[in-house]
């Protein structure tokens, strides 16, 4: 089978000292897989000429299609745009298409005079199509050479997106014959890698060359994902959905959803489909799984607010914790959690409500509360449920760990309740 | 100047499909800076043979030392470790130091019974030398040939970062003399890319060779870093102190920090050196604004808590909006993060509080108030300022940019009220 191999390569010394984290490229790899190109590598090289240079070698020789971000930047530090023009051997040219563009935004968006600086961007190497940015002044630039396809995209993620969606994907599908990529992924909890992974040995063992199986812990849950790679589509999907209901029926008991999905949208699913609203009451979590749920369009359908008690005055004035309560058994505890999923249950009027408490780190853990120690509490009107979690990371990662693992928690009560309501 | 260069190569197939993003890369270069090692590049490959092995033939010439992360967990679709071995001429062992360490996680802090697979994780190639992993069950692995180093790393955070703090570093320190490279970052609001770069062209073209000027766009504000490379620190720090202050001269009026600090930190320093509290009142933002400021360790000293008003009805019970402004003016107005803001001030008692309420999108907009729209107010008892952005972005974006400006427009408000209660 003939596979189109894309290489992505990201310009930027900002990159190469750590100071952002590449979010591009991950993006990137999900369209382009999705359209069926497979991405076998991707590079970052610093705003240096003879590296840059070197890397468009290099992939060009070892992919059919090299996607490039950055480096399109109105400012000096950008070097991208004349080494293109010299790779593929061309002349910067003023392309009126772009400056017209480019007028239009300062115009009519910005609302900012222009000056020469901005007009620079509308020059581009004479052997390259030019592609229109909707949503900025860099253009993208399509290049050509020996059957090889380059195409070089701003480093603006919204600017970055645009391109891609609306013209780069389409352009690649037309030159390219692309073999079919389906993936099936579910999410597991309560398990851990080697012991899920003895569990499906023998499945893993029969499965097909044509589909790959891989495992993704994260946040002290294993997501799995099979992935098949073909040209007939009604086979392909026959074969990767039978073993995906195999896979599922395998590991029913710690399945939490056969949807590529994170934890926040399969509780929204469920909450959604009942009808029904939640709130949170968070003290460690600092808002975050507030963040969460509303991160996703549409989750005012569902979620109400959150009291966020940092302070144990708030957990007192706001929610009602018994100062008593505060005092003998302390913020992270179980009394306490279950308090505040009353106080938000009841200020904040919703069916369900989340409540967390605990040590995120690096200071306030003692020899009986660790740092990491979490009490999670969730709850209706009828009935709250509690968990003690001993988390044992950093603090971004607890905080982490601490909303994904209580929205799970808040899965199984949502879901337990649903069932014995009906029942 | 010998310059001494590190390829980072990070395995996996997730890396390339984009179901991850890469934060592993970012920190290891951060981390190499600090310590005089350059990042030349950076590459992911997936889980394969011929891809892996390719990927460090061309990393082993282009730089001086490879760290290699991924691809060493328990389960099968891991190649890493038997491809390390025969690339390095060697033979598969049991160390014995790795699995008295495997035995000890799983009997005292996993509590869980160790099976043939995580055995397996004390089997390591005869010809490196094994780096103590105390947070997990892979260990890191030191390979040498031709005077060139390959560290190979697990993928998962927490302990690839125990290892490169502890054991790579160091021993990377003894091993090569390496430059100083030191960053000067400052953050500017208020001012766009093009137009920086037009006020300080004359700063930036006068340079020293050793100092280089980057722009680092994002939020609508743009980090400056220079940063300078030699061996003579004293000279070093004061030539690139020197620049930096001129710069800092140069953009008095719109400078944020003269360190490489997220707004949050800005707004939190600010806070603790004035001894004075906040809170939030959040609609549109849903906990993102209180998620930020509780992500730094010792938060709870100038940060309450939070009123997440998702809904209109906690709008009007938790911070006493008035119904009648949410009929007329709606959730979207000046006159209801006015009250939203008094209402976080009563209720949680805090020096400060911010409210935000906008429309992130997709859905939501009208004609006079479209996506993107957003009100922001701060204040404390004796007064309120306010002010509107119209963002253009997606969901995501909008709600971070929210939050950031949100934060500028408090930090502004801060300092106003410092310099006036002084004066």
């Amino acid at each position: 089978m003939q596979i189109t191999k894309a290489s992505i390569i990201t310009i930027g010394d900002e990159l190469l000292i750590g100071q952002v984290i590449d979010t591009n490229s991950a993006w990137m790899a999900q369209e382009l897989n999705k359209a069926g190109i497979t991405v076998s590598r991707r590079v970052a090289v610093g705003d240096e000429w003879n590296a840059i240079w070197q890397a468009l070698d290099d992939e060009m020789e070892k992919a059919d299609i090299i996607l490039l971000t950055g480096g399109l930047g109105p400012t000096a530090d950008d070097i991208t745009k004349p080494l293109l023009c010299e790779y593929f051997g061309g002349k910067m040219v003023l392309s009126q298409q772009v400056l017209n563009h480019v007028t239009y935004l300062f115009e009519k968006v910005f609302n900012r005079p222009m000056i020469e600086r901005n007009r620079k961007q509308a020059e581009v190497p004479d052997v390259c199509t030019v592609l229109h940015n909707a949503n900025g002044t860099a253009p993208g630039m399509w290049f050509e050479k020996n059957g090889k396809i380059l195409v070089s995209l701003p480093g603006v993620p919204f600017e970055m997106k645009g391109l891609m969606t609306a013209e780069v994907i389409p352009a690649l599908l037309k030159k390219f014959t692309v073999p079919l990529i389906l993936h099936r992924t579910l999410l597991t909890a309560g398990i851990g890698e080697s012991f899920l992974a003895e569990r499906i040995q023998e499945f893993e063992n029969r499965l097909p060359a044509s589909i790959k199986l891989a495992y993704l812990p994260n946040y002290g849950m294993v997501r799995l994902r099979l992935s098949a790679t073909g040209f007939e589509k009604e086979e392909l999907s026959s074969v990767i959905d039978g073993k995906f209901r195999e896979l599922q029926d395998l590991l029913a008991d710690v399945l939490v959803t056969n949807l590529d999905q994170p934890m926040e949208q399969v509780v929204a699913t469920l909450l959604q489909s009942g009808n029904k609203t939640l709130s949170t009451a968070e003290s460690c979590t600092g808002g975050y799984i507030a963040h969460l749920l509303t991160t996703m369009p549409g989750s005012s359908k569902y979620f109400l607010g959150s009291i966020v008690s940092y302070d144990n005055q708030v957990k007192q004035d706001m929610l009602g914790v018994n100062p008593e309560t505060l005092q003998t058994e302390g913020a992270v505890s179980e009394a306490t959690v279950k308090q505040m999923v009353s106080g938000a249950l009841q200020q904040l009027k919703t069916d369900y409500a989340v409540a967390v408490s605990g040590i995120m780190g690096p200071d306030g853990g003692t020899t009986e509360k660790p740092v990491g120690t979490v009490w999670v509490a969730v709850g209706n009107n009828r009935e709250i449920v509690t968990q003690r979690f001993q988390f044992r990371f950093e603090r971004r990662r607890n905080i982490e760990l601490t909303a994904v693992n209580s929205l799970n928690l808040l899965r199984k009560f949502i879901i337990d309740n649903t069932v014995s309501t009906i029942s």
